[in-house]
């Protein structure tokens, strides 16, 4: 493994704006010339996708995402493939990001930052990969927004990839899950210490943050595996343990919850590893990705793409969905793709690509494979 | 229709602590001795379930919230039945809730009011009927949290209650409503301006009243509804027009959507109407509220209740289930109860058995009647 990171000097996002951008970038196996993977990560992870045993100082999904997916002797074969992941601009892990120092004023770029989409993460994927001397892709591979990000690569450069594997994703979102990322950017905006955007040199929107987390986390489970893990439990441990919140006047009389104890627990590891402004960005990134965008529908924008396709969606995920998932494959059967569903029977929710690898893991040997 | 305030005098909270208590009422039609129907309202609801055509100043739920349900020749028909409407202990409109003076302090309880509960409800109803003169009900009937408050009648006076309407409603939360409805309190409780719910002289938390009450709107409406009403649209207007948070850096490039504009315009009015103290308070009633409580099970609950049972659930309604109110059947009939369920079909969620009063309307009629 490499941890790298390169220069694609000015770089223009699609909405006009221009900055000096370096993208950090893990790999993982040897390149024999057409043997390369992309792993495009999901909103939170980064780069480090799999783990050699190291600790790399970083938590949820920044450490080792899908280390049970991707290594020597597992799914993705790091021994046959060469995989690459890049941390995409917008995020915090090494990628010039809102919280990296803007040259021109020695601040951080905060609310300065270029507006970035899905379009730009892949731009700076594909140029990474040319300084990096790779010229063609075996396969993009990714699960939530990193399969839209899957899915703009056939769009955008249909003649440089062979395989795509979209996990757990859809063409855009729905207005119900619009509409949650909207309540958890405003929890951001209208923390105090948010400061317009400009915190870097005080106290971070941390309780904004938190419940942004909240709300996301919530959307990855199924109400189904929520009720199993913690149903209506009483926590074994004091609010104050955890809560990052103050004293609920209701709290005298009523228990601290387990489901409770354990969003705060997770908010409190997420702020400490993610960038308010970061969330911002590549949540907006998400939201405003629109596979038709320019085209006449889905089909149309996968016309061009003449690879193979497997779509992985999951039984248990309300945020992307199986039903979102098969009008995909429609899409692409309409474009004339060769393509697959496979549908993982799971409880888990969104969640099931990252905590069911089990289950992932074999039908993308099988098409990386085959 | 008369707006009344009783004294209950020093009540007793489930708690322990006690309060003098006065509580808000409406009643509408003419008492004739076993002609009474209690409507319990729902979380941000009032006493104020019908109208006369006239404007009684407040907005939401509270202005008339089943004025298409209930009324003279409607299917809670006023000419024949006398239909009493008590605002909940808690809440805001006119009985003693946490923003009502102490009169120990002369200042607004704030967190010094008692954690309060469904069973606190039901028991201030109680009394309140008792000293209006109403000896026996026909029915109780109510939606949402007010169908638990319908539940706990069953289970404290089974004998003084002939029929119960549960609607849209649950024996108890499941985890993944807990869950969000912890967020929602969290999202007033980390607004600076909550001051530890001392807030009544300042500013008071509107942007952490705002983000709960968008948490719980979205909770309200169903996936399918939100695409058919807002899908991915921009907003025809300008976020300055509704939203309460400052700008996001990136909607520099992106646009306001109209579910963005929906749910702050929704806030909007919310906090204008309503005490942030008061939704944590009643929001943590329904969250503690399980049917189960002090018996073996919810069939145990009910068992000494020989009354009659209209259970109405909805099919997309993912915050109380159609699985849920089946379950609730069940222990009904385990109980020996003689119940019916109603399924309404209906795309619009929770919410449904506000918006869809023609669905809602002729199966309540029938068995109220029969």
């Amino acid at each position: 493994m490499d941890v790298e990171t390169e220069s694609l000097g000015e770089f223009e996002f699609e909405c006009g704006e221009s900055i000096e951008l370096d993208v950090a970038y893990e790999t993982y196996g040897d390149y024999t010339g057409d043997n390369a993977v992309l792993v495009c990560h999901a909103l939170t992870g980064s780069q480090h996708v799999a783990g050699h045993g190291e600790d790399k100082g970083t938590s949820g999904q920044a450490a080792a995402w899908w280390d049970d997916v991707v290594g020597a002797g597992k799914a993705v074969d790091t021994n046959d493939w060469f995989v690459v992941c890049v941390n995409v601009p917008g995020s915090c892990y090494g990628t010039t990001g809102p919280a990296s120092e803007n040259p021109e004023t020695g601040e951080a770029y905060g609310p300065d930052y270029p507006p970035v989409t899905v379009t730009d993460w892949t731009r700076a994927q594909r140029l990474l990969l040319e300084i990096i001397g790779v010229d063609s892709l075996h396969a993009v591979v990714g699960g939530s927004v990193g399969g839209m990000n899957v899915l703009e690569w056939a769009k955008l450069y249909p003649d440089f990839v062979r395989k795509l594997v979209p996990i757990a994703t859809a063409p855009r979102l729905d207005s119900q899950c619009l509409a949650l990322d909207a309540v958890a950017r405003r929890a951001i905006l209208s923390d105090p210490n948010y400061q317009g955007g400009r915190y870097y040199e005080g106290d971070p929107p941390d309780d904004g943050l938190a419940l942004a987390r909240q709300i996301g986390h919530i959307m990855y489970l199924s109400k189904h595996s929520m009720e199993e893990k913690f149903g209506r439990r009483a926590a074994r441990k004091d609010p104050s343990d955890d809560a990052y919140v103050s004293e609920d006047p209701t709290s005298r009389f009523f228990p601290y919850r387990d489901v409770e104890s354990y969003l705060d627990y997770q908010a409190e590891r997420f702020t400490s590893r993610f960038d308010a402004n970061s969330y911002l960005y590549i949540m907006r990134a998400m939201d405003e990705y629109d596979l038709a965008e320019g085209f006449d529908d889905d089909g149309d924008a996968l016309a061009a793409y003449s690879g193979e396709t497997l779509v992985v969606s999951f039984t248990g995920d309300w945020h992307f969905t199986v039903e979102q998932s098969e009008d995909l494959v429609e899409s692409f059967r309409d474009a004339g793709v060769d393509v697959e569903h496979h549908v993982v029977e799971s409880d888990y929710g969104h969640d099931a690509f990252l905590v069911e690898p089990e289950k992932v893991g074999p039908p993308v040997k099988e098409f990386l494979e085959g």
